[in-house]
This record gives structure tokens, C-alpha cells and sequence, in this order.
């Protein structure tokens, strides 16, 4: 691809934007954070000064940001990319931030003759390293056609979910509110196992391989036991922000999700204790208080 | 061994004698479904009239009945096992019932010089037929080696979990507890991804290679998706039982857990609506409802 734009630098960014460069993409980056725009130009990407910036000449945006506010501030605001922006040329928005808000993004680019391919991802910083991402696409079957070789270079399983903007939003929300909930599972386990007298190793090295396990228990379980919370891999705040996602859909559609709502409580439990910012894992602490 | 007696023939109970048959162990076999005790005798087993007669003369007394109040009757009604039984002969309780409960058959059986040996079991029907359950035990650990050669015919991870009566239950409430929330959140997520207007089938095969993979989503997921709930691989009622065990047990030591107990009312819900003799799989009706 001749030339992409990419805002976003966050823990996700950095390696998504560093996968397209390895695969031979011409990248013009953006953050509010300078220091991070540094550390991809000695890479061999271009520094923008500003989302205007790095969406102009781009053939495809990627955005990243964390939330719907700043991504509609990216494309949208004072120095927002949209202006910048050639006729035809496309968004590509990876960030989680619910089909109904990337449907209301889709429509306003659309005014302007640019076109919106929704990609949110799942699988991590380590994954995202590796280019090993877990790609949710909604959007024109032909724009994502002509953009599946860009997501290739940062996921190994990329999916078209379906012809709107939106569609891989609501896979991605299906993905969080089973994410979100096994998480906060394992931490109410271990916690559990300790309170009935349990050594929680020994009891999570007991079950993890049978019919208890999940990705979570194994990934956050072994984290909540080593009490690594405080270089977060994951902020627990991205849940919070995930799970009003899942149940905002739920109402929307008139659904009743008790299990994800327990989960929401649990980790706005963690986020008034002032974990927001710390490692998912360390929800386990608000059961321990 | 050279007589082992065994109460309990369900769903889990049949297979599991049948390992201990096909490991060359003598069983005498009890159960209320006298068709069941026929067709174990078919395969060498001896048939008890009772569990008195179950008990008598057996070294080992397995007890896989599925209510604390059955195992109690098993042992201590009229035609109870534990009048058979020799002084120092064992009882191995592998029914889930919860710590206190066998504490308390502990201690009654301590009174006649009977042992006992706790070992919940974890698993299901499939992995019960292979002799590879998850058997977790609790007790003596002498008596644990001395009847761990017949435990390994039932299971290809047989632990031992502590040394008191009880310990291996409370190690299957843990187990339960996980296995009992992602039953309920993998209903509950398939369900939204419907009400989203996504094919459920699609996101099931998208998602459930990655962080929001469990165990439980890919065993019971897929019932849920084949509607398969009529013919029971582990009944509803089942998950009633153990969630109010694994609750039963948080809030007897303070513990708050309130996945576990949003995963109860789904299951609670589910038995309202008469589902509690089929497939714990069908609690995705719930959802739909």
C-alpha cells in the first residue's frame, strides 16, 4: 500500500503500527504523545504533527485511540484527519468503541466521500507483537478486500463479520462480555480458594486443564497469583469502558445481561478503590478487601 | 483391591464402575435403578439388595450418589453401608455435597471406626468412559495411596488436595464455581450476539479460538448452537446444586461472590421455566425467553 496514516500509539498501537512497517508500509504517525511518534520514525516511519497531518495523501487511516471521544476528535476535531483526506480514501477504525458510535463515524465520513472499514482487535500486547492479532472487520466486502493485505500484517486471523460498519464492532462486544466476565471469574476463584483455606496455586495448578479452564484463568489467573499489577499489560479501565459498551448494546436491543453486569460492578469496585490504571489482574484485590 | 463396593450408578456413577471393573477390581454394585445394578452384572459385577449389602465385606465403599441427603441415607438410613462395614475399611465420597457435609459423614463414620476418603470428581460422561477424570481428593494421605491404585482406573489426574475430609470438596467448589459462571456466560453471550443481529454460529467460530475462549464455551457452546438440550450430558439441576453449595460456603466464611450468584439466578430462571432435567446447556433459553 502506497502510503498509510496511523493515530494512535497506544500499548495496542505501537506494536499494530510496528507490524506495518516490518511488512514494508509507508507509515505517517500521530500521538499526542512525542515521544512515541520519536520512537517509530527511527523505525522508518514519518512523523505527523497532527491527525490532519497523517491523514493527508493517506490511502487508508488507521485509528487506534482508546476511546469514542478521541477517536471522533482524530477524524473530526480542529486538526482532525477527515479534512486531509483524498475522496475514496478510507478509514480504518480499531479501536472498541461500539457499532452505534462507528455507525454515526461511518455516516459523517461518508458525507465527505470517504469510506469507513470498522476492524476492532482482541489478543493483546504480546499477540500484538507478533502480528498475531484476532482482526473483527465490518464494512464493503470489496474495501476490506483492498485492505486485508494492511490487516494481515498485524493479525493472523482476520475476519469479515459482515457488510456494515458496526459488524465487527458487535462481534468484538460478544468477544469483551465473555473477555470481561472470565476475568473477574477467576479473580472471585482464587480469591474464593483463599478464603476457604485453599493454596491458590495449588488450587489453580489442580483445575486450569479441566473443564474449568479459559484463556483468562491461565493468562490473568497466573498474573492475580504473582501479584504483577502495577506494569499493566491491560488497564483495568479499558473494562470499565468495554463492559458499558456490551451492556449500552444490551439495553439498546432490550437484552438482559446479569453475568456482565456483575462483571461491570466488579471492576467499578476496582476503579473506586483506585485501580483503574493498574493491570485487569488487580481487580482480584477488590474480593480481597 | 480385593472387594470394592460402589453405591450410585447415574450418569457419571455407570462409567466410573465401569473402569474399576475394567481395572480388574471385584465390585459389588448398588443403585435404587435396578436395571443399571442388571447391566453391571453383566460386565462381572456382583449385585447388592441394598447398601448395607454394598458395604459388606468391601475394603473400599465408593459413594456416587448425587445429593448430600442420598449419601446420608447410602451410609446411615435402615439399610445403611456403614452397619456392614469392617473397622478400618474406607468410604471414598465422590458426590460434590460440600466440605461441611463431609466433615460431618467424617465424623459419624470416625465413630464406628469407619474412614473416609473425599474425592469429588470433575469432568463429565465423555472423559468419565476414558477413566480421565479430574479427581480430587481429600483426606489421610496414607489412606490416599493405599486407594489411589482404584482411583487411577476412574481418573488420569487424581490429586491429593489436603489432608481432612473435606479439602478435596472445597477444591471442587473452586472448580465449580468457574465451570457454573462460564456455562451461564457462554448462554449469555451467544444469546446477545443473536439479539445484535449477528449469526451466533459465525461469532461462536470467530472468537472461540481466542481470549474469549473457555472450556465450557467450546463444550456447551456447541450444544447451545445444535439445540442439542433434550438428552441430558449433565442435567440444569445439577448446577443448581453446586452453585448453591459453592455459595453456601462463601457466605459461611463472608465471602462475597457475585458472579456465582448471577450464574445461580440464570440456572434458578432456567428451572422455572422446567428445564432443570435437561441439558445444563439449554440455560441459553433463558436468554432467549
Amino acid at each position: 500500500m502506497t502510503q498509510i496514516g496511523f493515530i494512535g500509539l497506544g500499548a495496542m498501537g505501537m506494536p499494530m503500527a510496528g507490524c506495518l512497517i516490518s511488512a514494508g508500509h509507508q507509515l505517517t504517525v500521530f500521538d499526542v504523545a512525542e515521544s512515541r511518534v520519536r520512537s517509530l520514525e527511527e523505525r522508518g516511519a514519518s512523523a505527523a504533527s497532527s491527525p490532519r497531518d497523517a491523514g493527508n495523501g493517506a490511502e487508508a487511516l488507521v485509528v487506534m485511540v482508546a476511546r469514542g471521544a478521541q477517536a471522533e476528535e482524530a477524524l473530526f476535531g480542529e486538526e482532525g484527519a477527515a479534512q486531509g483526506m483524498a475522496e475514496g480514501s478510507a478509514v480504518v477504525l480499531m479501536s472498541t468503541i461500539g457499532p452505534e458510535a462507528v455507525r454515526g463515524l461511518a455516516g459523517r465520513l461518508g458525507e465527505r466521500g470517504l469510506r469507513l472499514l470498522d476492524a476492532p482487535v482482541s489478543g493483546g500486547v504480546a499477540r500484538a507483537e507478533r502480528g498475531d492479532l484476532l482482526i473483527m472487520a465490518g464494512g464493503d466486502p470489496e474495501l476490506f478486500a483492498r485492505l486485508k493485505p494492511a490487516l494481515d500484517a498485524m493479525g493472523s486471523s482476520v475476519i469479515h463479520c459482515g457488510p456494515r460498519a458496526g459488524d465487527g464492532q458487535s462481534v468484538k462486544l460478544v468477544n469483551q462480555l465473555l473477555c470481561g466476565v472470565h476475568i473477574a471469574v477467576a479473580a472471585e476463584a482464587l480469591a474464593y480458594a483463599e478464603r476457604l483455606g485453599l493454596d491458590a496455586r495449588f488450587v489453580f495448578e489442580t483445575i486450569r486443564h479441566g473443564a474449568a479452564n479459559s484463556f483468562m484463568l491461565e493468562d490473568r489467573g497466573e498474573r492475580m497469583l504473582e501479584r504483577a499489577f502495577e506494569s499493566p499489560k491491560s488497564a483495568l479501565d479499558i473494562f470499565i469502558k468495554d463492559m458499558g459498551l456490551v451492556l449500552a448494546s444490551a439495553e439498546e436491543t432490550g437484552f438482559s445481561a446479569p453475568l456482565a453486569d456483575a462483571a461491570r460492578r466488579v471492576y467499578e469496585a476496582g476503579a473506586e478503590m483506585g485501580l483503574g490504571s493498574e493491570d485487569d489482574s488487580g481487580v482480584i484485590r477488590t474480593y480481597e478487601s
